[in-house]
């Protein structure tokens, strides 16, 4: 729509953005296939007539979802706040949506203000499987004892080294991190684990979300969280919780 | 896995069906595409060994959602319910689900033996759209007024002649059909009207939900429902709301 234009100064848009992952390889742009940061730059090449990178607060994995993930880029945008948004809705595909565009100061970085971060994993819990939340859960057959769920969650919130609930492919070495919360909840065939921290390590929460869910069907019980925690070993904890029950849910900042 | 053998007993089988439309070519076995019958006789002729007809309480149009869409199908089956459940599960893909297997007696069918059926129409109110939503729901932009909309649902219930609300395509030439209620509400973003009748003409959920949505916006007076339905004229009642946002809820038999 306009060159790299001096007629229009330099803004740091804020972006929040909601995304249904099935169809994409996480959030960060990669050689294997259509990620959504490459759909969002690729839309905003089309106004500043340049590539400018868009960082979030953090990469998704392939097929995550976001509610509200936050991103910044910068840039001599011709258009207002209220028609960049616009603008950007109607480029993009529909699987993929901006809340809002917000011009904000030129320091504000999505990944390096961030405060916290919430994600909520949801699981379909009910004997058989449900086509309408097939794309946003995991299916669990086993009835999910909520009780003992909620207790083995407790021995997680706090300051840990959660090395055990770790991705094995991470090579992040500081492995504590400090959980505000986590909360396990029932809504007729949906549970969800909800969980806040300032940070978490690579697949930490789809790994709590497939530990609670041995301990919901009664293969781990709630007081062995703590022998799993103190042994910082990946192999201790349950399986990693399939990526389309997982949805970061907000950024704080 | 076997013939048209006569070791097992002809059964009558009731099948509740989840399906998310989006990639349905609507309920109806036709040649344009896929569609979610056609699905279910192919899995069901590899367990018979014979194609044989499912037959649901009502065909749903392309794109349009079940939670609980019920048919019937007659035949020899080597499996009993709980296993033939669990294998044409295993067989469908994952937009499609059968929630149960039941066996009935003979003489039921699940379109002639279906006393009412339960719609909802989804709208997602909100200035921007929705990804999480853009599948199984209309966005509209404009704040509707929920008073206005429920007012003018009110018109609607009880036995009156549709003529107005039925697709301009339907041949059908008795257009007295009788609302037992139409339930509009709001839960944050999402919008929803949910209607009970024994029977709808072509399209009339849709045509309701988009002349309902024009009354929210301030388009239509509510008290203009009384005229548009005594015109007998589809021309006087707004648009067709479109198909992703409606939902067959349940059958009642």
């Amino acid at each position: 729509m306009t060159g790299k234009g001096s007629r229009h100064p330099l803004r740091n848009i804020k972006m929040v953005v909601e995304y249904d992952g099935t169809n994409y390889f996480g959030w960060q742009s990669q050689a294997k296939g259509k990620t959504v940061q490459t759909v969002l730059e690729e839309a905003i090449e089309k106004i500043l007539g340049h590539r400018a990178p868009v960082l979030a607060s953090g990469r998704t994995d392939s097929g995550v979802h976001a509610l509200a993930q936050v991103a910044n880029v910068r840039g001599h945008f011709p258009l207002d706040d209220a028609a960049l948004l616009r603008a950007l809705n109607s480029m993009i595909p529909y699987d993929i949506s901006l809340k809002s565009v917000e011009t904000v100061p030129t320091e504000f970085n999505a990944q390096k203000s961030a405060k916290w971060k919430t994600y909520r994993y949801v699981i379909y819990n009910a004997p058989e499987r449900s086509a309408l939340n097939a794309r946003t859960s995991w299916h669990i057959i086993f009835r999910l004892d909520m009780k003992k769920m909620r207790e083995a969650a407790y021995h997680l919130v706090g300051k840990h080294d959660f090395a055990s609930f770790m991705g094995s492919n991470s090579s992040v070495k500081q492995t504590v991190r400090n959980i505000i919360s986590i909360e396990v909840k029932r809504r007729k065939e949906l549970v969800t684990v909800e969980t806040t921290s300032a940070g978490f390590l690579k697949q930490m929460v789809r790994n709590i979300a497939g530990t609670l869910v041995e301990v919901g069907r009664g293969r781990i019980k709630p007081e062995e969280m703590k022998t799993i925690l103190a042994a910082k070993d990946r192999k201790k904890a349950g399986p990693t919780a399939p990526a389309q029950g997982l949805f970061l849910v907000e950024v704080g900042y």
